[in-house]
């Protein structure tokens, strides 16, 4: 039994509340068990200087937390004057994981931002923020096809992600909170899309390390997880859901 | 009739979540019409260099908004690596008025942080953020009172801020919205207490000018809205409000 | 008495040095008892991005101070590779004190630069560098309405600014020196027209409140010391006070 | 065939030169194909704020390229005045694998400090770092074995890494060099202990997925590579070698 | 006959106004031809980390420019956030060159802080700050001997600081103002002590080279126009000037 | 008798590996005694803004040092998020060293980069630096010059440096290892034309000074070092040292 009386493979009580700020072409506050992020969509008419005239878009993504976000207050980045590692690690990802699944030919010459916004954390504030964004980034990209004429719905698949681990006394476990995490010997943070590949894999032994089994039981939970979570993105963008990875069919 | 078909003095409407958030000491998510930000208050047990061995604590303030808050996507200032003039002026006049009602020698040797996170903005974030913040700090101040001896309940006032103005067409308006804001001539922000006395005032024709005969109406506007907030903070923090200023009396 | 023997509502001895540099287009020394600030005003030809192709023109304004212009050595900013606060609150409020007397569309598409630079401080540094900087910027301006056609001459007031305090002993008192400041309840700064109108006004009850009947023995103060000031500009600016409003009326 | 003529599962030619520098503790010239990296491991004395009083030591890894490493001139992170993204994400990688085969407290309150200085870069300069780094971190630690009395030899394992991936036309193959990178759909690091386990597992798939049994048979041929990889690193440290995880049988 | 009608061998107009600012422990504005500076020295009573409690002191410099103390307006160092690189290598010869003549071990474990303002520029700033800044560090060294029981007055000789050069119509020139430092092929910067003795040599071919006799020629004329320097620092240090090397001798 | 065995007037051994990097338009290792240094020329085909239209060239240098080095690690500057005074200063020496022997117009709106990575340090890393510096510009020169049709071959003499100083039992001595240099009274670094004319003097008493004799005697040092720097650097060449300075001819 875990802190939390979950099973192994059980994810924590999930919710995505759309439409949550009046100005983003998307917004979602997306609550993860006591992780909660705001994550936003923003359409700019630009693309970044590398992409310029290629006739292509761009997805951009960036990650912050509230000071107070954790139990302890984090000191801004802001104040510091720059951005820690970690941030850029985090929003690196989302943005490379959101690209996966979007034909950027079809969006045209625009830079979608992603903004995830941690409010508070408990836990896979990462994950929630793919999951999360990729709501707010598909109902963006519905309101941007309305308005102009796209060649094609521009998102080819659904998007999920989730942690699993493995901790000393119960095993691999799926969807990890705060306590969980610290204590884990092995995280791996999977980012999946709704037809079950993989878009990104990320396993880390932190001062340990892991066996090719441990690593199959670990995709296993996973894959459990992933399921779920495309279940509940399909059920909060209602018909927007039907458009996802029409024209790839 | 107002854009928003409010009378010249009536307030937004107004609203305080308490407890918005499970990991801080105090925190609150303040609502005034469209503006939204979440207050959070933090005790830390030391004070800054300069106030060393004084007996005495602090009350630092920090303020920032999310950068879709507003209607087009802002660069957040961790990016740029610096914060802007704006956002320093607003978090020195939020800690600034937040010190005229503590008795800072009876907080003892701690730091209380506040921050201001604008999550969504139309206007008036500041004031918003001054009143709110007041609230997210008595309740951080009332569990410290709880869990350690303090010489006297340290809040000695109540505090709130508001805005007023002067459109063109309009006279002097109170607490105005972001088109509101736009629009107008003179611009002042009024921190008050309570019990009805000047914190801080800040009159600003931006390339106008007012006169004195203008100062008056817009100080009488403002001490209207002024005691329609204190008396909200006074239902917000319950049996709290009665420990405020007690020591003074 | 005061500290330094003057009356409650008098003016320390003033003096405004003008041309006192070769180089810059406007430049003055300005004297405010011990508080020294040379005031530099240069006319660049383009304006801010946010401005290009408006057809009007903008005025910007730094204040720094000498390292050893106060008691103990400050540390330079740009040896801390960021600006403070403190600095730019100061040259923010000279900018927008600035731009409410000049009819920026008659300067055209250029950038006015105002440097206020503190050779020696006593107290008032940024009301000092206000008086003195509309100085220096006049003088630019009728340089600059010799040699270009401009539609009216664009300053449109005079403009000076002193700062006004409650002291417990002494109550309200006129032009606070450093000694006066750093003992004031109440410290405001008020920014005028020759005419008579408020531009910009901000009163800080530092630790403390203030009343309304103490807000218009203040202002009184402060009224009777700006007439003083916009008496010696007029002196010091000679046939080109002539100018000053004379397309407004 | 690929582009250099190698095998599907094919490493190009690895030497690691010992003692290349005379400063540094321990020193290594890697050169993987045409990727040469300098890999040096420092000893400082004390650890981190966030480690002082715990007995144990740290191991902290950074990461640069010479400008004209790569093809075409980069731009100095020094002149920038910023470490990239890339550069965080690729020293963290370094650091966390290398500690996962050092036993923390046996080193002492101690900082290993590891610099990967690419002196030529042709693709897989993140994994030749890590291969070549724990070679220089190990004669290093042995020195210090040599100089100071240890409760056992810290090292616990053999540790190496590398890249593997899936070209269009060719399927998966192991030790991408960079033109092969720029084609690959699929690019994942594996980094292993000598033992065979998981240190960290990275595979992303660049605006593209891939399948499980894709994920087993990159897997495969990084299994392959890292047994080379550890054999060349047994013969290169000699006699060290059989200190290798001595203290943990 | 130069621009401004000097002789080949003739300094401009040079004076020495002491205890210009009434803060800081030592003052100059020191004026050559056009060129005029700010010297300050201030005592702190402590050393930089590298040498505490080595029983010596330390001289630092800094150095600055008005935005305008030039031809078109500068921007601000503390604007870019960075110190350029002509800065650093201006305070960093005004410190070592201080230095020089000081015996740091009789000053204590105190830092004597030198600030070089330029308020206008005309050429030679780094030499004017230099022989302009050994005035003000005497005085402040004469006032902290008179403090404090120093064992031996720290200041061992007189120093100043001029250019030579050679402009290709002309030959070689003596203190080069502006427009003779833009048109000379070669630049040199001399800082001798009273007694005759290189400092520091600083020539520079820009764009052009020189020989050994016409090096010859311009340490001739820097050796004249050394002893007027020395001369007049003589004179504006009054009885003091009999301290400089007494225990020396 | 010196440290390491040498007469007072004799070079360490000195050696120059062409073609050091795969991806530059020209690189070399110089290793003096213990110094190594990689430095490199890269073609850009653009100038700074300050020189776009004027039909010429520039010559921009970037010195840099690997942690280790020297005997103690440094910080790297990327890090720190600034470049250090005294990097600062070696990279303004090299690029404008250079720009002494190279005609501007001659190599068209070209920018040519030189990177100087100092791998080993043992003192004398500048002047290492400039002498491979030569060789690596003098190869992409002629590259460019074989590939684009340049009006004559743009580089008009050779160019080396080395250090001299004097060491209070050993008196004037030429190339001075780190040990020496740390002993010296005075150090000075010479840069020279193979035409035996000065580019550049830097001398300096760090807290000392030199006579007019000394100067004397440290230029006859340097003059004959530098022959020996001119002979190696010919013979490295090869056949490209035929074109250096035909033009002129």
């Amino acid at each position: 039994m875990r802190v939390d009386g979950r099973q192994a493979d059980e994810l924590r009580h999930i919710q995505i509340e759309t439409d949550y700020l009046k100005h983003p072409e998307g917004s979602v506050l997306i609550t993860v068990g006591d992780t909660k992020v705001i994550c936003t969509a923003s359409i700019e008419e630009r693309v970044p200087p590398f992409l310029r005239g290629e006739g292509k878009g761009w997805i951009s993504a960036e990650y912050s937390m509230l000071p107070r976000a954790t139990g302890t207050r984090n000191i801004r980045e802001s104040s510091k004057g720059k951005v820690s590692g970690r941030t850029m690690e985090i929003q690196r990802l989302i943005g490379r994981a959101l690209r996966a699944v979007v034909d950027l030919a079809a969006i045209g010459e625009r830079t979608i931002w992603i903004d995830c916004d941690v409010i508070q954390a408990d836990g896979g504030t990462r994950t929630a923020s793919i999951t999360g964004a990729f709501v707010a980034m598909t109902m963006a990209i519905a309101k941007l096809a309305e308005e102009k004429e796209l060649p094609a719905f521009p998102v080819t698949d659904f998007l999920a992600a989730t942690s699993v681990g493995i901790i000393e006394e119960e095993g691999v476990i799926l969807d990890l909170n705060y306590i969980e995490d610290s204590a884990a010997m092995v995280d791996m943070n999977v980012v999946m899309t709704g037809s079950g590949e993989f878009v990104e894999l990320q396993g880390t032994g932190e001062e340990s390390t892991f066996t090719a089994h441990q690593l199959q039981e670990m995709l296993a939970a996973a894959e459990k997880g992933m399921k779920e979570l495309t279940a509940l993105q399909k059920e909060v963008l209602g018909e927007i859901s039907q458009k996802i990875g029409a024209a790839a069919e």
